[in-house]
C-alpha cells in the first residue's frame, strides 16, 4: 500500500502552506496525497479560490503523515470539536503529525504538542505556549514525530525536510533539484529580526484584528484542553 | 480601477509555480487577480488536482501584468493557436509580460522573447535560445518589461520582485515578512551545479519523455514563429 499522506484543508486557509510540500510530496514514489475536510464540497481558501477535497473526515484511510496547513482560517478550528477529533485520532496511528504555519495551533488545541519543541508563523509563535508546546524560532522544527514548519513559505522546507525523514537524503535532494530550490529572496525582509522596524510595525497593524481574535481562540481552546485532561484524569 | 493581474492556468501545469506569486500578488494592495483559461471549467493540474478559472480568454480584462506558469502540460501550449494568441494580444498592452518556470518557453512561443534575456527551469533553459531569447541562469531576470522567474519555487522571488517593481520596495518587504520568506533549504541541493552528479543524472532520467517530447514540440514552434515573420514581413 502507498505511503498515505493526509492535508486538512479548511476554509480560509492559506493556499501556499499546503502547495509547497504538497509538490514535494507528489514526487515521492510511491505515496498517495489526500486533502481532507468534513464534506467533499468545494472549500473557499485565502484569496476567493476554491479547492476540492480528495477525502472527508469520515472516509479518510489511516494517514502515514498528517498535515495541518494555516492561514487564518485556523482561528474557528482552535475550537471546532469535529477537527480537533479528526487529528487527534488520525495523529494516534500516524509516523509523523506535522503542520506548516499556524496549522501548529491546531496541533497544539488538539493537545498534540504537550512538552514539544514547535515552529509557527513569528507573529503567532508565543501562542504555542498556551498549549504545552515549547516554541521555537527556527525554519522547521523536528522532536520525536513531530515536524513543524515555520511562515507560509517554510512549507517547501518542511515538506524537503519530511521528505528526507521518510525516503532519505537521496530523494530529498532529488525532488529539491527538480523544484529547483535554490531560493534568491530579493530582500533581507523574511523574519522580524531582519526587515526593520517599520516593516514588522506595518506587517503587525495589518493582522492585528485576526490576531486579536486567535489569542481569544487559543486561550479558549487551551481552557477546554485543560478540561479535557482533568476530566481524563479522574 | 486595481491592477489587473491574470495567471494563465492550463491542464498539467505545476500549482506552486502559480500558487507562490498568487499568494504576493494577492497581498498588494488594490489588485485583482485572475486565473484565464479557454472555459469555466475545472482545470486539471499535475498531481490530479482541479482548479476553476476565474475567466476566459474571452472574457478577460485587459492585464496590467500577465504571467505564465510552467509544467509538464506547457508542451501541448507551445504550439496551441489560440492559447499563443491570447498571450500574445493581452502581452500588446500590459506593463509587464511575466513567467514562472518553463511558462517562458511559451511567451517565447508567442514571440515575445526575441532578443531578451530570460529565465527558466534549468533542465529546459536551452531551449529557449530556439525562440531567439538569451538563456539566462539567474533567479529572476528583468529585461525592459518582461520579468521571467526559473524553475517553480522561483515563483515566490519572482513574485517578490513584481511586486517591488509595481508598488516599490517597502510594499514587496512588508509581504515578504508576512509569508516569511526566510528560506533554509535543508540540503545543497536546488542547482545542477550543486546537487552532485548522481541527483543531476536521477533528475534527467525521470524527466527524459516529457523533455524530449518538448524539445519537438519547441522545434516545432520556432519553426511557426519563423513562418509568421516571413508572412509579415511580406
Amino acid at each position: 500500500m502507498p505511503l498515505q499522506i493526509g492535508f486538512l484543508i479548511f476554509p480560509n486557509m492559506m493556499p501556499l502552506d499546503m502547495v509547497g510540500p504538497y509538490e514535494v510530496f507528489g514526487k515521492m514514489p510511491d505515496t498517495e496525497v489526500h486533502l481532507v475536510w468534513k464534506s467533499l464540497g468545494p472549500v473557499t481558501v485565502a484569496g476567493g479560490r476554491q479547492l476540492v477535497p480528495s477525502t472527508t473526515f469520515s472516509e479518510c484511510p489511516a494517514l502515514d503523515l498528517i498535515c495541518v496547513p494555516g492561514g487564518s482560517g485556523i482561528n474557528p478550528l482552535l475550537n471546532d470539536a469535529e477537527t480537533l477529533e479528526f487529528v487527534r485520532r488520525q495523529a494516534n496511528n500516524a509516523r509523523y503529525i506535522t503542520s506548516v504555519c499556524t496549522g501548529s495551533l491546531v496541533l497544539g488545541a488538539a493537545g498534540l504538542l504537550k512538552g514539544k519543541r514547535a515552529a509557527t508563523h513569528w507573529m503567532s509563535r508565543e501562542m504555542l505556549a498556551h498549549f504545552g508546546a515549547i516554541p521555537i524560532a527556527e525554519r522547521v522544527v523536528i522532536d520525536g514525530n513531530v515536524i513543524t514548519g515555520g511562515g507560509v513559505t517554510a512549507g517547501v522546507d518542511f515538506g524537503i525536510t519530511a521528505a528526507a525523514e521518510l525516503f532519505g537524503p537521496e530523494v530529498a535532494k532529488t525532488i529539491q533539484l527538480a523544484i529547483e530550490y535554490d531560493p534568491a529572496p530579493p530582500f533581507e525582509a523574511g523574519s522580524p529580526d531582519r526587515a526593520g522596524e517599520a516593516i514588522v510595525a506595518s506587517a503587525h497593524a495589518s493582522a492585528a484584528k485576526r490576531q486579536a481574535e486567535r489569542q481569544i481562540a487559543v486561550e479558549r481552546a487551551a481552557a477546554r484542553l485543560r478540561e479535557l485532561e482533568v476530566a481524563q484524569a479522574k
